[in-house]
């Protein structure tokens, strides 16, 4: 099965935008064995779009394309699509209530010209969208099916769990694909423990990618039976958590606060922050998780010097006497934080963020990291590198201070597997 | 001047790599007037590059492809050229003379399989790479120049500054770009009120896109002579800040709280912060700015309803009778804020972030955010609708929040001007 993948948008063509929607889609087909032959992007045009359709409705059999179905004048992509079937745009109904009953959902007027996105081509059908106010358009001829889904990547990527995986059953071949989740460790690190594994054309496929200094390692099994390709991918996802052990914090898209969130509540202890250079990001990844209310007491964000002796009560003189950025600071502000917070943990974070601000003896990227447990504050210093950004070296000290707290929780668990 | 930009590569269709030089070569290209009306991207595979080639030569003044040059079987871009010139490939001397010269440079054993480098299709010329060792190839016909640069950005884009500016001038066409950032509208309403400026073909071009609640204003206008491009640009950037007014909170790349950081400087004022459902976001939305400990003193995260009390001073008897989620207690927890922190502005958010945890009276999506001020404390609800994921909520509760303040600190501007 071929398909074509289209995006519409001048701020893509333009190159103002990068497109990341077609390379999610060809890699969400291609793990239903689907091959994506080409990506087209064209701009606001009606031409540029009918044509995009056209030649690839004749040279694939499946057709998505993204974007272009707002409601302002510049979203063309209805015409286009009726353009290239030489049909009609007429109003349907069924989109109308679709739209009208968002709307009411959100409590939200609805302006007339939000009933340009009722418009469909005539024989065409509506698919649904659950996240926003542009339905998607459906059609099928006799050699390929065209899906038509909105540029806003999470409504787009809900349609297409929704409307089109559950078309592509069928194939033959199976793809399954995992992905476990690293930190601590570089990329050349990772890549020396796994070297045998990662050599092309091996089965399963073995890669690693690093973002934001999150290791994962992508594991791809192929089978012609499902069952022999999922023991391919468990055999080989058991062989990377044994090289790699605690180093390994999740699976799929989990990120190292849903580690702490299962470590935390299956030991029934709660943590508190104390925040400077962070700012809150730590507090704020902690909150990502639903239901952290159970383990999360709250935090203070001491950010002027005066609010870490306000909030957390520690005392101007090792202030004046270490500074702010130092180790029996980031201890104290710990310590404070759990007293005034109650909780089993408290980590605090205090460093230069940059991009000004550093001295030879205290660079930007310094940070220093402490956690406090019921028996003992552990503290630790950091240098993330100047040449890291401002928002990256933040990132960085609030992902090491959850890490930190991952690894002592591990200490205390039997079985020391995540 | 019309463009399609071509890239090659089976990484890329696969949706294993995002393609990031074709938006690169269509900035580029607009600076010097060139529109590109199409990205095409095609796996190594022969047929399908030869296609792309003469579709692009067909449709457009410049064709610009990125990819598929290197010494491996997988590089297909030269015979796929040849087949859509319907030349043969032939032996350059000149290409094999650049390669033995860099391989000498770099002091490297030249393999036999990198001559395959220098071959090129019949009546085409050779273009140098000086970073790398595969050679790009230039073709003129009557009505289309074709380039063909590697895949490797930074060849690709020396190659570009090389080969194909110096033939781009004389041109004379100018495009220069604008963008506002506006928040507090929907897309429809914005639409609306900037409708007849959104006519395509009309120049300048104006164009809307959304990304997070935050709607983005492109202006693109074009010129022969570039005060003239300039000056349109600049009267259509006035038109519309006079219809959206002060829902325009910056240019470029600017973030809500790069407006705050501009706003609370020129005043003098200062900000702390008290969060519930936004669970430090708030704070460290305001921290990403640098310099920010001017005017941001700290804050409170209340996650706990304990925590409102421990830390904000609110009082158990005002969250038992109206609930944690409610405007008294947005209203007291800004106070309370503003009180300990010594501020002169205090916010705070109390909500329902999700994705459980709603009841019909307080649905997922209902935050109350409060502003505390050194004259009044107000207080507002807000639905951000139960179709948005929880990360979603809490970022449009951080960036409403930071909104209420610019405008309130805006109401005390002389201009009303960001």
């Amino acid at each position: 099965m071929k398909a074509v993948v289209i995006s519409v948008g001048e701020e893509l063509v333009s190159g103002a935008c990068v497109d990341t929607n077609t390379a999610w889609l060809s890699l969400a087909l291609a793990a239903h064995g689907v091959v994506t032959i080409r990506h087209v992007t064209v701009g606001d045009d009606v031409t540029d779009i009918a044509t995009a359709f056209r030649q690839a409705m004749s040279d694939a059999d499946l057709v998505v394309s993204t974007g272009g179905l707002g409601p302002t004048p510049d979203d063309l992509t209805r015409q286009g699509l009726a353009d290239a079937l030489r049909q009609p745009l007429e109003h349907s109904t069924e989109a109308e209530q679709q739209i009208r009953a968002l709307f009411e959902r959100w409590q939200r007027t609805l302006h007339e010209s939000n009933l340009v996105q009722a418009l469909i081509p005539h024989g065409c059908a509506v698919l649904e969208n659950p996240r926003g106010t542009a339905p998607g358009i459906a059609h099928d001829t006799a050699r390929c099916r065209v899906f038509v889904l909105p540029g806003v990547p999470i409504e787009m990527k809900t349609m297409y769990e929704q409307h089109i995986v559950p078309r592509l059953s069928g194939g033959g071949a199976v793809t399954l694909r995992a992905e476990l989740r690293c930190y601590g460790m570089s990329e050349a690190e990772l890549g020396e423990r796994l070297a045998d594994m990662m050599a092309r054309n091996r089965n399963p496929l073995v890669g690693t990618t690093a973002s934001g200094a999150v290791l994962t390692v992508r594991i791809t099994a192929r089978s012609c039976s499902e069952s022999e390709a999922l023991r391919l991918l468990d055999a080989e996802q058991a062989e990377v958590r044994r090289r790699i052990g605690q180093g390994v914090f999740g699976v799929g898209e989990e990120e190292l606060e849903d580690a702490l969130a299962k470590l935390l509540t299956a030991q029934g202890r709660t943590v508190a922050t104390a925040e400077s250079c962070t700012g809150g990001l730590l507090a704020q990844r902690l909150t990502n998780v639903p239901g952290s209310s159970a383990y999360f007491f709250g935090g203070m964000i001491c950010y002027a010097d005066q609010a870490k002796t306000d909030l957390l009560g520690v005392s101007v003189e090792l202030i004046e006497v270490h500074g702010a950025v130092s180790e029996p600071v980031a201890v104290a502000m710990a310590q404070g934080c759990r007293a005034r917070a109650g909780s089993d943990f408290a980590i605090s974070t205090t460093g230069i963020a940059g991009p000004s601000g550093g001295r030879p003896e205290k660079p930007v990227g310094l940070v220093f990291i402490a956690l406090a447990s019921p028996t003992a504050c552990e503290a630790r210093r950091f240098l993330f590198g100047e040449h890291l950004t401002r928002c990256e070296i933040r990132d960085r000290a609030a992902k090491t201070a959850m890490n930190m707290l991952r690894l002592h929780l591990l200490r205390r668990e039997p079985t020391g597997q995540t």
